[in-house]
Order: C-alpha cells, then structure tokens, then sequence
C-alpha cells in the first residue's frame, strides 16, 4: 500500500460535512486517503491558527477505506497537525473540500477550505481546494465527480509548480459541467456586509449578511463568468503575495538609508 | 477639520495594546484618526471573518485625539464594521499595527494585522501593516516611529497601486533603524509547530509552538536577512493571489471542454 499516492484532506464544513466525504469517495481509488477535519464548522477562518487554545485531536470510523480524525483547531491547524503528528510519510497531495458555497472572487480571501489549501501549498506539497456554488447540507456531489477525477489525476501526474495551487469551483447546475476554463478571481466585493439587530437590552449587535456584487460582469476570463455559464472555474493561486515593485511606487527607493530619529 | 485625511487604525493585538496607541500618537499629526481594534487579542487570525456569532461595537474614551472602538471580532470584522457602521466617509488610509512580533516571512500568512491590512486594500484604500520584531507587551515603538512617519507621509501623498498594500517589519534593535529596504519574503517554514502534553486524564492536547526556520539565510533580497542586519523590511503584497498561468500547468488548457459525467 506504501506504493500508493498519500492523499490528505481537509475541509472547513467539518468532518460531518457531506462534501468531504464526496471528496473522499472519489479520492479512494487515487491513493491512500486521510482525512484530518474540524470537529465543527469553522467557514470563514481563511488562515487562522489557533495561538493559545489547547487542540485536541480524535480520530474517528474509518470511511470507505480513508483513515479519518477530527481537530478541534482551524482548517491550517488541521493541516499542520496532520503534518507533525498524524501522517506517517510525507503526502503526495492535498485536497481540501468540496466546499458547501462558492470561493470564487474575494471569497477565497475569508475560506477555511482555500486555508487548508493555502497550507498544504506553504508545506511545498501540491494542493487543490474545490467548491461547489451551493450552500445546501445534502447538496448534489455527483457534479463535482468528472472535475474532482480529471484534475487529481492530472495533479498527481504532472505536478504543481512550487507555491502554485488551485482554486476549483463547480457551478450547481443541476449536472456536470461541460467543461473547465483558467481563471483571474472576478473583481468584485460584498454590499451591506453586517446586518444591525437590537437585543432585549436595546443595545445594537451585528450578524454577517450582504449580497455580492459583481464588478465585472462581462469578463469572460473571471471565475464568476464561467461559474454563471455553467463552466467549471480553476484559479491557479500563489502562497506567496509579494509583488515585483511597480515604478510608481519608485519613491520607496529615495527613503533615506542612514538617517536618525 | 473634514479636510485632513482619515486614517483608519487596527491591529490584532487588541485596543489594549501598546503598539496600536504608540502608532496612534504618530498618526494623529497626519489626520484625523479612528481606530477600530478587537476588545481582546486575535493574533494569528488571518483574514478570518466571524460567520454566525453576533458582533458588538464598543466606543472607548477617545486617544490622543483619536476616535476609539474596539469590537468583539476579527481583525478584518474590525475593518468591515468601520466601513459600513462607524465612518462617516471613505478613509484615505488604512495602518494596522503596531504589531507585537514579527510578520516577515510566513507569518504574514497567519497575522491577524496583515489580515487587517489585507482587507483594507481589499476595500482599495491604501494599506499598511506595522511590525516590530519584539513579542514584550512594553516594547519599546520609538524605534518604529520614523519608519511610521516616513512612509505614513509617503503614501498619504503619493498613494500606492490598487490592489499592493505594504507589509513593514521593524527590528527590535534599541535605536532607529539605520535604514529600509525593498524586500521579498523570506522562504522560510516553522519547525515542530505543535507541544504535546498529557492532561489529567490521560488524553493529549497540542499548543502551538516551534521555532522557525529561514530556508535562505544568506538572502539580501529577503525580509528576515534585512532585519537580522538591522534594517526595515517592505514588503508590496497584493491582495490578489492568482498567479499569471506557468507553461508548467500546459496541461490544464488541455482539459475536455465537452465531456460528460
């Protein structure tokens, strides 16, 4: 079994989360598959790490042949504790998903499940976070199944660039898309993000709401144009965010190198 | 006194922090200030959001002059509930920081500052994240403030890309920098991230922990060789991620665009 491609995945919906064992039903037949997951859902946790807290991690029935545990840490904790202390060899691969809701666009900024991949991708190990555009618990996996198989089987074969990974998002149309494209992340934001209550005592509290705008609806390079056409978006991503220096911002280089307070 | 520019001020250290008054007491001379800080330490949260718990803003006594609220969210809650519920107007400027420890290298991935700094560009309003590379709650920041006052000056005045905030690390050396520099960030990676303990009875549990490692020690391209040598790293990093396709990933264009499940 050593032979086989190791495979680990995270997600951020949790272990009891249906789009991970989708994920895991197709990633059986790759390569030895393990599963470490929060315990609950930790959406929205983007790279979090959990600095003070104790993390404990317990595992749990194997699932159709994958080796599965629960953290009660972060989508990276997950990844990190896989790392140092659950896996015995180094993984071959890392998958995070199938998220429950689209990571397209800004989303990918916030994700748990684009997180974990994000972290797989710093540990140097080639990783792919997929998501289907439905919020749905017992949402329609099969969808994502074609994309799931042609890309891992691709990724395991060819590789990733070192620090590249991929943002995968499937569009819920109801059946498998007819085909995938290379996308830029679509230019958009979030209106009225916070929703204002007021509780029994009159004080004022917010909850996370809005809706998406899309600032560029026509651009058919963007993840959000092909998601509304039915076509599967890949967004190849880097870890590492530094930029070359644009000339206009020149002036950092007439800073003075030996002044005094 | 609407003339002068707005600054909006976070970190993730807390409102309670040194490093977030001492870079307040800088910023007040360049416009007016609000700062927007969670009510207690949220180190290592990223661009995290909070999804499903209420979120509660606080005014506190004002500072210096300065506008003061801390929130019960993350980092980037902070900067989203200032945008939507607390300014009046679009800041001119977003500083996050002063923060307690370093954030060159990886760690920028995991800072809850950079988080802040991130979602301040992400809003495209000119962006800096401040760090100093000392964890003591009384460090002392007078070494930071001509780094703060020199680039704060700077990019009031000549802004910076849309997209490209600035990630500046300051090294705890007793005095004022000699100098800053350009930089890329580090390669580098964190070494035995996670202690174990037993507890009473009997069940492991992790803390974070680990040391971290600097993959290209001998670098003066990088972020960390320029602080061991004295001078303040600046770091240009976009907000957005995806990467310009490498040859490398040929393959993916070679995906069927019609198949079927």
């Amino acid at each position: 079994m050593d032979n086989r491609p190791l495979i680990l995945v995270s997600n951020d919906d949790s272990i009891y989360a249906k789009g991970v064992k989708e994920l895991i039903s197709r990633l059986v037949k790759f390569g030895d598959v393990v599963a470490v997951c929060p315990d609950a859902p930790r959406s929205g946790q983007s790279m979090a790490i959990t600095v003070n807290d104790p993390l404990r991690i317990t595992p749990m029935p194997d699932f159709e042949g994958a080796k599965m545990y629960k953290t009660s840490g972060t989508p990276v904790d997950c990844i990190k504790l896989a790392m140092h202390h659950i896996l015995k060899r180094r993984p071959d691969l890392v998958v995070a998903g199938i998220n429950h809701g689209s990571n397209a666009s800004v989303n990918e900024l916030y994700s748990g499940t684009m997180g974990a991949t994000f972290e797989g991708c710093a540990f140097g190990i080639p990783s792919i976070g997929f998501s289907l555009t439905s919020h749905d618990p017992d949402a329609d996996f099969t969808q994502c199944f074609r994309a799931v198989d042609t890309i891992v089987e691709k990724v395991l074969r060819g590789g990733l660039p070192e620090g590249i990974c991929l943002n995968v998002n499937i569009p819920d149309i109801g059946h498998t898309p007819a085909g995938m494209r290379i996308c830029t992340p679509c230019h958009g934001h979030w209106d009225d993000e916070y929703k204002a209550y007021t509780d029994p005592a009159g004080h004022t509290f917010y909850l996370l709401s809005g809706e998406f705008i899309n600032d560029e609806p026509d651009n058919e390079l963007t993840d959000e144009w092909c998601l509304a056409h039915g076509i599967i978006s890949i967004v190849p991503t880097s870890v590492n965010r530094s930029v070359l220096i644009p000339k206009s911002l020149a002036w950092l280089y007439s800073l003075p190198s030996d002044y005094k307070l």
